[in-house]
């Protein structure tokens, strides 16, 4: 644990407005010396692997699946922990703050884990969009 | 699976109010032949449980840790799942809908994660008492 | 926890002596009483829900997706963990004991929590047909 | 994903024999470019992990609480998965091939799952020492 481990949280896809601010994102953790946590996955969590690596920072993975070949290509240590959507609680575990960029349900359910366990979490981005949810709504928080 | 499955989700400590409606949700739902489904331990998950079992219904308590004696007295059927805060995967996945009686960040993820499986979700009593987030805020949901 | 749970596990696939031993158990466990906990899905789990159905007994199935559907038709009770193998910690703490019939390396692995938990493991059948370890091993044990 | 992933599963404790051993193994991987992955506690684990950094190596810890503190030192990424025994589904499946050394229950159950999930395993040191079951027993293997 030679590293703050931080935590980008977000949709499995994302438009180029979302990816490039999620890079952004992973870029400045990179810069500071911070180890990026994610899902592994695609959307955010590629774009976010993507500007800590290229900044020469280090990415870990938590993958829902049971193989690391679902990591995108991005990641250097990926964990699969074979639990499905539990393993969103793994990756706000893992980390000394979470940064959530834009994001969905799976998101929101990383943000309240990562809440209950008295980790600091900042919203970086649009809104999440949660569909049923108006954008009135949204608007308020 | 002779019958409906709908969780009751909510938190650990409850006061008289709360703890009143959680009751009622429970009875509803035990008179309307419903298996009531929570995370099995006090609160809100107790009087929901006391709720349906008083009114003749059946209750299954989903637990984090892993022993069948952290459930409250009102569970029938107590699954020791031993994985702490996932198990509010569980919970959500195992019902056909979720009924949130107030609630703080463990109800957020619960809510997230059962729309994640796109189970409906409904919220009676008062909005979530999250810490950090002004009522105000609250209000505008 | 009106009763006692007792755990019956073992392989997802059951020839017709193994699915016999499997209902027996089922049928003992229910006329005594016990509530029957497996992992829900086919070959011994289904036999031994069903043995215990038949008997008048009561069945709880603790599933591996995120679907009660995935229940074989003789469970009352379906918790849906959506954690894939990881509910097999479930199976085993859910239990005051479990019994094993047959089994492969996934009852094994029932068999070595349950044991890490202290609960205590009866074998009953054939020595589990583990691929890679001849029988000559097994037949050691 | 620059690297082969190799876990080391055994005990969490470890007289100086098996520690030298599991150190050893360790070190062995880390001088053929394998990043070790373990279940980041003491013992086996932290033996294996020293022996892989003191190699110049890299090492993952999977942890069964929420919190990286609880990683012995020579973890250089923790992941915190709060999933209990559950967490050992992750070692096995984010390693190509296990490797145990001696351990009891839990490192039985690591043993089982990577074998239903199709990963090689390799045992060095003493067989198991499970408590219950007779050294005859258990030289059979």
């Amino acid at each position: 644990m030679d590293r703050v481990q931080i935590a980008v949280v977000g949709a499995g896809t994302a438009g180029p407005e979302l990816a490039s601010l999620a890079e952004e994102v992973g870029k400045l953790l990179a810069e500071r010396g911070a180890t990026l946590v994610c899902g592994g996955l695609g959307g955010v969590m590629e774009a976010a692997a993507r500007g800590a690596r290229e900044a020469g920072g280090t990415t870990i993975g938590i993958l829902p699946g049971e193989s690391r070949t679902d990591a995108n290509p991005w990641i250097e240590h990926a964990v699969a922990t074979g639990i499905g959507h539990a393993r969103n609680l793994a990756v706000a575990a893992s980390a000394e703050a979470v940064i959530a960029v834009g994001g969905e349900w799976g998101t929101a359910s990383e943000i309240a884990l990562a809440r209950k366990l008295g980790r600091p979490v900042v919203l970086v981005g649009p809104a999440p969009a949660i569909e049923g949810v108006s954008s009135r709504s949204r608007r308020c928080k």
